[in-house]
């Protein structure tokens, strides 16, 4: 175990996100194997913000390895709405649980968290800040369909606010990928991060236009542009619009192109492309439970 | 295995309805014989309406067998707030879960679901639709009380809208079994089912007074009669007085008549009756138990 | 296993309470040998009302026994909503759990319930009634940290509403405790409780200022004094005000003294205490744990 705690994605190098990945392509290949590897661990849920994918699919890793969870119900059925601190809170958990995974809708909740406890805190989201086990999936799809070496991946949708663009081509830079981001001009890549990731030696390319970009790509990485991000109704769906993936779109791209989307998508990818040989996003959803049951396994 | 999916109670062949019942009755014979038969099975419940009795049933029955479960949890504390369509959210559940327990306000929504993905899909209720497993416990009280071959059964309350009524009334056509459908004028059993009925052979009446029918029952089957049907509150008072059952009215019933509910109750049944021999409907919400039971060891 | 049901801190004898501590002990210095001991066992959590750390600590208390919960969840997603009443509830639930933990809003629901079921029923909370369990860890940590015989206690906040404290003060009276009454004169101890206690031999004091009591004082168990229980907001400022404990304040206490408190704190006790050894409200929090899987072995 290389770390106690796994807060963001930019605490893993190369070698540790390697070690997870290994461990959950093992997992992949023979579930049965680990089946009760954890038995009477208890792993605590705290999700101060909804979620269902994240929620579920680390229920049913700590499950699938022969643990169980206790999960602190949605916030209006707690003592958060009674004033207490997140740190008290933790704190009390803390005694019930052998792990904690936390998601909060501030950044640096899961931080600040690990930083009043013993026990392991995996971070499953805290704000605008990170999410690094959704990088850990993203990177594990991506590995499995196109490799992460020479990666030419193109990302596509709201890179101005999206926390899991910003994990994913921040954990890219381990690895000798060619970046394209795609947006509109209002949803850019924030400076400072193109900046880190120019630093580290990355090719960045930004483009408006996904065309310009994709028969390039191995890899199109679609995220969802929120409607709140607009003031204007009909500038959001200009720009939906524009950024739709349907198989008219994809005619260009490359044969082995894989399309992946951290889910939920609205309108982003037509479900036309749900059948077809590219599309990974179900795949990578379901590539949750081996890499969190990697993750559990090492932390544990 | 007959069948992947449980979706309708329509489905259901007697052989079918009996190998679920004769299984049900090894389960509450000796129910510790299948406590590890399922040990690392994990059933999904995507519940999406509210419910206790159904979502907590499902829930002791997979653990009852030695698996778990993983919980979407409330509509409110989910993606499906984000927008996501249900054969989304079904296809990214799938991959945590070895079958799905879906409960949904849309008619048809199981059956949908049921098309998207890998795993077993069991129908928890579907809005008007159906809600095969409380058909198949209703049958199990019924045969452990009365026996199914020869039954005389008087159905009560709101025979419109009811879809546990609908449903158990369309598998009763298997066994060779009199109805007698009793409600207000406005609430009557709508014509399509009655026709169904009849054309199946089977024995109709209705009726608008419980007295009329209530001699020759072996079993009464009282459902609740909804507020909201009715435009006048004075109107709601008078129907839900006339039907209800108290010791008075079962004077004239056979000493041996057996009385069921969906529960929840809320005044249609008074009290009195829990302690008899008569009343059968909390022993009908735990059949819930090995009648699940029975049914996921059928389809896992 | 001398009661069936454990609905009131009363009824719990010094006999009674030494074997639940006893057990807690061995519990807490070896949980690995109680790990499979009540496999197969199903405990049904009735939080009719929020809950964090009662609800959690029950949860995994039972899992860490080897067995495993069904959750009623949230009131707003259960058949409560449609007007069934609480004993149809506990009658139904019963067919599906081994054991029922009961939370509800209004005083005497836990006895009600016990009094409709045939499983056994423990009460967590019964609105300004008793909360057992609560007591049952409070003792244990007063008796690792202070002793029980002999002690000197200080309970300081809101006595007028609290049933934490009318259930700690009344239990105190099995041993031979001094208990001290800290609190503005509006949520002074009710007199029916003083006079309890004083009947029973107990040495009963009343202050309004902590320092008139606090030199002489084993355990310092501090509780929320909640800003609705005054109609002025600048008074319920100055209440807070003057019974938070900081270091300043315990400058005056006994080395050795204990602070505790139920939790969810707000403002009650400094942060600052948090860190030193007189803080017990964390280890308190955590001793839910083993006391309570003492209870649950003892009543399953």
């Amino acid at each position: 175990m290389r770390y106690d705690h796994l807060i963001s994605a930019k605490q893993l190098s190369r070698e540790d996100i390697e070690s997870v990945l290994d461990r959950a392509a093992e997992v992949a290949a023979d579930p049965g194997a680990f089946a009760d590897t954890h038995a009477g661990t208890l792993l605590g849920l705290l999700f101060f913000e909804p979620s269902t994918r994240t929620r579920m699919s680390f229920d049913a890793a700590m499950k699938r390895l022969g643990g169980d969870t206790i999960d602190m119900g949605s916030v209006d059925s707690s003592s958060v709405k009674k004033g207490e601190s997140l740190a008290d809170t933790v704190r009390v958990i803390e005694g019930y649980a052998d792990a904690l995974v936390l998601r909060h809708p501030s950044e640096g909740a899961a931080k600040l968290a690990s930083e009043f406890v013993d026990v392991p805190v995996v971070n499953a989201g805290d704000g605008a800040g990170q999410h690094p086990t959704q990088t850990l999936l993203d990177l594990y799809t991506i590995r499995e369909n196109a490799g992460l070496d020479g990666l030419r991946i193109g990302i596509v949708g709201d890179l101005k606010y999206g926390r899991t663009v910003h994990s994913l081509a921040h954990a890219l830079t381990n690895f000798d990928a060619e970046q394209h981001f795609i947006s509109p001009e209002s949803l850019r890549l924030p400076r400072g991060i193109r900046y880190d990731l120019q630093s580290s030696g990355t090719t960045v390319r930004e483009h408006t236009e996904i065309e310009d970009a994709l028969e390039d790509l191995d890899v199109l990485y679609v995220t969802r542009i929120q409607r709140e991000r607009f003031p204007d109704e009909n500038e959001y769906r200009q720009v939906a619009g524009e950024y739709r993936i349907d198989s008219a779109l994809l005619e260009s791209a490359a044969p082995e192109l894989t399309v992946m989307h951290p889910l939920p998508r609205v309108d982003e990818i037509a479900p036309e492309i749900d059948e077809t040989a590219r599309a990974a996003y179900f795949e990578q959803a379901h590539n949750g439970i081996p890499v969190r049951m990697a993750l559990l396994d090492e932390i544990l």
